[in-house]
């Protein structure tokens, strides 16, 4: 159990829950990128895979200007979320169609913990004055954001609408 | 395992893993209540359990207009939630204003799963052509995201510039 004696030591806390958040992330994104049928559903996780592993990065140069090793600690949010996804999609579906809607609630739902995680750091980051690394973490928070728009609209448009017309 | 056989399944099972995660949630809350110190934070969560207590109410109506059982499903991103909440605010804090701010991205973290969750309900529904569902899911929907912007004002305003204040 750590001591947080400090704001700053808080905010390490947060991103040392990050780290680990974004790394559980990294395994488990080809295993939903393997399970979509939807070819726009799977380029939009492949392209988030590779904004991860650039997430990853900038927290390690979150970590770096700080001037604390980048050492991540267990997060059992992330890891709950993680596995729900994995229940919800190895399920049993009548079609490609319906699997891609669970596909795309599992990946908001790991979208939204990243955007409160990341956004408690930013304002963690801000009242320290630290605008440099409340800018890197605002970078991650606008993309998170980006992408969970782009699976809604997934929803709307493409995914959900073939199933709804198959099985009504 | 269920047998998602149509988008009505789906919502279903997605409409059950929420009722497991906000009845997860009115046990939690008390808890949190109970850790914060700042009045504005406890006055927030206080109201919050007794919105989530109405927001039960309306999920069994939901289902009642779904013509099936309220009957709840494991939630493992809830669980996992609340268990890393439980994790952070019983750390070693140098003072009160400090596990406040750890509270604020505890209670954050729950806001945004619920929000991802709701969403994704409330597009099937929609998709689904059922109005009086989709408007009841819209109306949780906006409590939570009210509630999430109320935390992030208090966690700006308040409680971690206390925590600044006392240890920069």
């Amino acid at each position: 159990m750590s001591n947080i004696d400090s704001l700053r030591t808080l905010l390490i806390d947060q991103l040392r829950d990050l780290l680990d958040a974004e790394q559980r992330l990294t395994k488990a994104l080809p295993k939903m990128k393997k399970a979509a049928t939807n070819d726009e559903l799977g380029e939009a996780i492949e392209a988030h895979f590779a904004e991860t592993e650039e997430q990853v990065s900038r927290l390690e140069e979150v970590f770096e200007a700080m001037g604390e090793p980048a050492r991540a600690k267990p997060c059992p949010g992330m890891r709950g979320i993680i596995e729900e996804g994995d229940e919800h999609i190895s399920q049993k579906f009548a079609d490609d169609g319906l699997r891609d809607a669970a596909i795309i609630g599992a990946a908001q739902r790991v979208e939204h913990y990243e955007i409160a995680a990341y956004g408690t750091a930013r304002t963690f980051a801000n009242l320290l004055g630290h605008e440099e690394i409340a800018d890197l973490l605002q970078m991650t928070l606008d993309e998170e954001g980006e992408t969970d728009k782009k699976l809604t609209h997934l929803a709307e448009s493409t995914v959900n609408v073939e199933a709804v017309e198959a099985h009504q």
